[in-house]
């Protein structure tokens, strides 16, 4: 059995990679970018208005003139135009290039429009209501530095710089492992003695917020079809997430048959609560990364978070936030494991609270859906104090 | 000219909905839960061990056994075993069913068995290590309460309870308008005049974070091709949300066509910045709801996560969350107008900091990326100081 803190320092080892591909931009939401995006111009690419009204020249207000003649428009779409005297003006609209001849816009509110003469009703500063050419980013400028994950605020730059077909690092394929004969599938009536799964939707509803789609396989209690099944796995699969069969009950034999299968342990059973029966191997041929976790929700629950994410993100070379929350009670950890403790948050003033929920132990799986994450108190800390800082593990977006 | 409360509260008002639908479990993640869930059965159904060793009945303790011969086993997804002597023992796995007429569970750990008989190395606890019927929720128990936000928890929840086919909140069917002649698209070289479109996917991927896969119309500036496009799409749609053309310039020509379609004005203009030419109406008869947002870039997405955000979740009948952070350095706000600034933020032991980012106004498309949300600074505020707590809205997940 090997502490909390070895198990993650051997899962962040072994990192994997599975190369790169190209999705359409509007596939790329939550995607990590794979190369980095540079400015294929200026930005904004010409001198923009940023008002509807008129641009002149401002020698003409040195000049002391404050009625301007309406030479022409320039209106967004078109290309420029040019102001022929210095005491007319051009009308033009926000998102138009300034014609030449022109450095100044005032915006129609501070006009007065009669007879094809704008009258302006306010003295100008020179040079205001333009957007200048490059002042955003320069032609050339790194706009967006890979690796990084894309959300919509950089969908507009990628749309901006004309890249329809993104790079991004593609995604491990997983399959999400069930066992025990005890589980029915979520259609089925259950017998007294038997459970629905859950695991196996609460793992495919994660993956699916990573982007990955998981496919879903279960296994019954037999060597032998564990045997053939988990052999075909190997191949196929980038990853595999078991969650079931590695605890120390006469039918757990997951890993003994990964063990035959060619698979390397990396370790199995952790000085944590919940999770800790959590087994972790490579197959040192096939590349294989599987993360077989205890069968209890809460357990498998907390070790997608607290090893598994961590993980994906390094595979794509992203580094790990790490959150703290405010105890709002004192909280009692372990003498000997690492406790992860499900707790409810609140957000007030700039401050991120947090106060254990009651729970009944690793099986409790409604329990998850009133908590918003596990705070962390390591081994030997004894009671944590109300007011204390503690590590967060958020399990669901809080802000 | 409204106040931002005015608008925002005027948006608030005009709520619809559109209906409940069921979906699969496995597409129902981020989707509004409509009906509230209950156990169907006690949780756990059964008395479960919960380790794997051996099941007693405890009145063996109190007559001083601590040798138990085996009986039998129980494994998890077999029915109930029963014993048959107290001085007996039955092995028993992780998830079986407690065998009738015993009461405790002793691990592995603590027993030493040899030619069939499991010697205890440790008085146990009565009850120890059973995860006892019903205790964490009781059949016809409120499990999750509609309307709610399914995530990978409810996801188990609903599992578990056999709903494969979940009631949620039909989305509204959505077209992205984006206007303006300046506009080409991604895959176009844009000649020194034309940008290419931005708006138009960023907020497609902010609708898809709320599972709307939102159709992209453009529209050129033509008065009549406007009119026919908007006509289709009044008919077509729940909701509209344009772009561009909604200024004081002369080919603004939103407005002025939503009216003869019959589209009632709610409001044109607010006093913020960005995001101030915002126009917002409604379609009496055919209920479609029109946000016709400001063309530049910062504007729109401004705009986009501080009203229409706010109205889909009430629109469902869940609040919205308010958040704030706190400054790490002074703003300053405008005398007349709501701002909201560009901030990144950094989260450090529980608290949430915010500083404006450099900005160069509200074309500065590139900024977003750097920004992880505005903070409000409410018209006449004059200067924040460093250290005060404001509202903050984010544009990107934190935490």
């Amino acid at each position: 059995m090997i502490t909390f803190e070895k198990a993650h320092t051997e899962v962040m080892k072994n990192t994997a990679s599975w190369g790169l591909e190209t999705v359409h931009i509007t596939a790329s939401t939550d995607r990590i970018l794979a190369t980095d995006v540079f400015a294929d111009r200026d930005f904004p690419p010409f001198h923009r208005a940023t008002k509807d009204g008129i641009a002149i020249n401002y020698e003409a207000i040195h000049k002391g003139i404050n009625a301007f003649p309406i030479e022409g428009i320039a209106s967004a779409g078109s290309p420029q135009v040019s102001l022929k005297s210095v005491s007319n003006c051009i009308e033009i609209m926000t998102g138009a290039v300034l014609p030449d001849n022109t450095d100044t816009v005032i915006m129609y509110e501070e006009t007065e429009i009669k007879n094809g003469t704008a009258v302006i009703l306010k003295k100008p500063q020179i040079g205001q209501n333009i957007h200048r050419k490059g002042s955003d980013e320069k032609q050339g400028d790194l706009l967006l530095k890979a690796p990084l994950k894309i959300t919509s605020a950089e969908i507009g730059v990628l749309a901006s710089v004309g890249i329809s077909e993104v790079s991004v690092f593609k995604n491990p394929k997983v399959a999400i492992v069930s066992t025990g004969n005890e589980l029915v599938d979520i259609n089925q009536k259950p017998l007294p003695h038997q459970i629905r799964k859950s695991n196996s939707y609460s793992l495919h509803a994660l993956l699916e917020a990573e982007r990955i789609k998981a496919d879903l396989l279960h296994l019954a209690d037999e060597p032998a079809i564990i045997r053939e099944k988990l052999s075909e796995a190997l191949k196929t699969y980038d990853v595999l997430l078991l969650s079931g069969g590695v605890s120390k009950g006469k039918y757990d034999y997951i890993p003994g048959i990964l063990a035959q299968l060619g698979v390397e342990k990396v370790f199995h059973f952790v000085m944590q609560q919940p999770g800790k029966p959590f087994w972790f191997g490579v197959h040192p041929e096939l590349k294989t990364v599987i993360f077989s976790f205890p069968g209890n929700p809460v357990s498998t629950f907390a070790n997608y978070h607290i090893y598994f994410k961590d993980w994906l993100q390094a595979c794509f070379g992203l580094k790990s936030t790490a959150f703290e929350a405010i105890l709002t009670r004192e909280i009692t950890g372990s003498e000997t494991l690492t406790k992860f403790i499900k707790v409810k948050t609140h957000f007030e003033s700039g401050q991120l609270f947090a106060e254990a929920i009651p729970e009944n132990g690793s099986g409790d799986l409604t329990s998850l859906a009133r908590s918003d994450g596990f705070v962390k108190i390591e081994a030997g800390k004894g009671t944590v104090r109300k007011g204390s800082c503690v590590s967060f593990i958020p399990t669901r977006k809080i802000i």
